[in-house]
């Protein structure tokens, strides 16, 4: 027996090349929203925008991986980066409240520990995924929200910003176009009604690092004329993030609400665990059972053995990954 | 074929007896909270206390249950009871924060249509359980957090209370202890420890009704000495609170961010309807799990055939649930 075990390992040994740091399977994805995203409404300016943006994102992210740093520095490396480009509806770039405020919310995930952390609701935090691994690792808690989780951000020396930094042009006048519909449509705060036209403008990453250890972060400034203090889906563990190595990691980006009564981003992880479905196949399941109870939105998965799975159910979703040969791939519609 | 199908449709109406809506199977089950609760500590008045108001609250849901009311109706109907009284860390009775406020958590699910609510760190709503019937029933949104889920509940008429109906002589006793003892140990406010002897003070109910469908919620006070804004398992759909008519209703009380890491209560229905688990062997397991990574508490869960598991790694918790033969059973110890 030892004797076979021996030459087993021998030969593992002189068949497999010589791996370091630089060349282990280290693999990244990210997305930037899902929504309402035509070829037909989007200039050649703005896609070429987009396109840099996520390649930008998703090559320092790689770098990081391939310099051996953890999926968890990737990802909150990857997830700054995006929050800190005003196309994206995270950080500098988010939406406007119903009342012309900014509420960001993000959380992050270890898949090697399961710990997280999560923020919902913070108007000055300059990287809110920062502050939520923060929250993880200087906390005993998971979740904090508001102006306690600012308080907290104070004490941590974390970055913060005055409101206006927040302020983009283009997503105030998202803003009065949405409170000038609401108005000609007689429309009761009672009832908020979502846009037509969606866009979920969230940012996510999943990473597999080195040491084949799993982590996924999410990031968003939630909804255009958001109201009462709504919590989407990107600041709950299990809805919008969720990794665990014995599985997959996974970001989701969508109509929140869906997101987190189908428990979107745990499901693909269980329909793997117990159901045994590949990640594309739990991913693809997930994404069709939300869309049965009228959710639309999108995933992007990483499993332990590095395959990608980025399935979505709109007209499009920015996305990146690096496949096998180290190149950036970069989509945006169907 | 026709006549088989005829014939076995005939023998069965042959066969069941008579139901009204009054011997239709109905169950329902509650905790009020888990954690180090020892004989040796209660006196017989207290014990005396709990077990009467636990059998008040069973025996109020049941009887909601018998008159046909639906499970959603039963699980608010239970949780404004306990939330309205001063012995359980809920509405009422709920702990106070580190700044001497109460910030109350709710969720509450429907297993028929996968509908929820939740609302988290309101400090007004005298019963945080109907609020987040309300934003599910009322909003297009799942979740609402702080002040702008209290100006909800201001629009929507809701029973607001001044801070001091909260306030409560052995809560704030709970609280002074606390600071005491953070004073004398020289901890910092960056790393708040979790009090040794640790209750969790949370109310839950999961219930169904003579149609067959599902419901579950939870309520809390959160922890004592609660910093930051945090935000527990209580109102995260998913973790503390989890209904699906394919499965089973789940309401979790204990180490609020082990069950979120966890997604304690999605994982008991994943275990079911993946793993094809039973209700008590899902339970179990999950319960095992959060113990593995730390993590202590309880669940209660009800699955669609009307079996109900109780499942907790604690010295105590307080729980109930009616037989088969419609009586109380109410529980506190191992």
């Amino acid at each position: 027996m030892h004797h076979a075990i021996l030459w087993s390992l021998t030969m593992i040994m002189f068949t497999m090349p010589h791996l370091d740091a630089q060349e282990k399977k280290v693999r990244i994805a990210i997305h930037g929203g899902a929504g309402t995203i035509l070829k037909s409404n989007m200039s050649p300016e703005m896609e070429k925008q987009y396109r840099d943006a996520l390649t930008g994102a998703i090559t320092a992210g790689y770098k990081l991986l391939r310099e051996g740093k953890s999926s968890m520095d990737a990802v909150e490396a990857v997830i700054r980066i995006m929050e800190d480009n005003p196309l994206f509806n995270a950080g500098k770039g988010s939406v406007f409240t119903h009342e012309g405020t900014n509420e960001l919310d993000a959380s992050i995930m270890d898949g090697r520990t399961l710990k997280a952390g999560a923020v919902a609701g913070v108007k000055h935090i300059k990287n809110p995924i920062s502050l939520a691994r923060m929250v993880m690792d200087q906390s005993q808690h998971v979740m904090m929200a508001g102006e306690g989780a600012e308080s907290f951000a104070r004490q941590h020396g974390v970055e913060m910003m005055p409101v206006e930094y927040f302020r983009t042009e283009r997503r105030w006048q998202q803003l009065q176009e949405e409170l000038e519909k609401e108005k000609s449509g007689g429309k009761i705060n009672a009832l908020p009604t979502l846009p037509i036209e969606k866009k979920f403008g969230t940012v996510g990453c999943v990473a597999l690092d080195v040491n084949g250890d799993l982590a996924s972060g999410t990031s968003t400034g939630g909804i255009t004329n958001k109201k009462f203090g709504r919590v989407g889906d990107s600041p709950i563990i299990g809805a919008g993030t969720y990794a665990n190595n014995a599985t997959c990691a996974v970001s989701a980006t969508g109509d929140g609400e869906y997101f987190i009564r189908s428990v979107v981003a745990h499901d693909v992880s269980s329909l793997m665990e117990y159901g045994k479905l590949s990640v594309q196949a739990a991913a693809d399941t997930v994404v069709a059972k939300v869309g049965r109870i009228g959710g639309t939105g999108g995933v992007v998965c990483l499993d332990k053995g590095g395959r990608i799975a980025l399935s979505f159910n709109t007209e499009g979703m920015y996305r990146a990954y690096i496949d096998e040969e180290g190149n950036p791939v970069v989509l945006i519609y169907k």
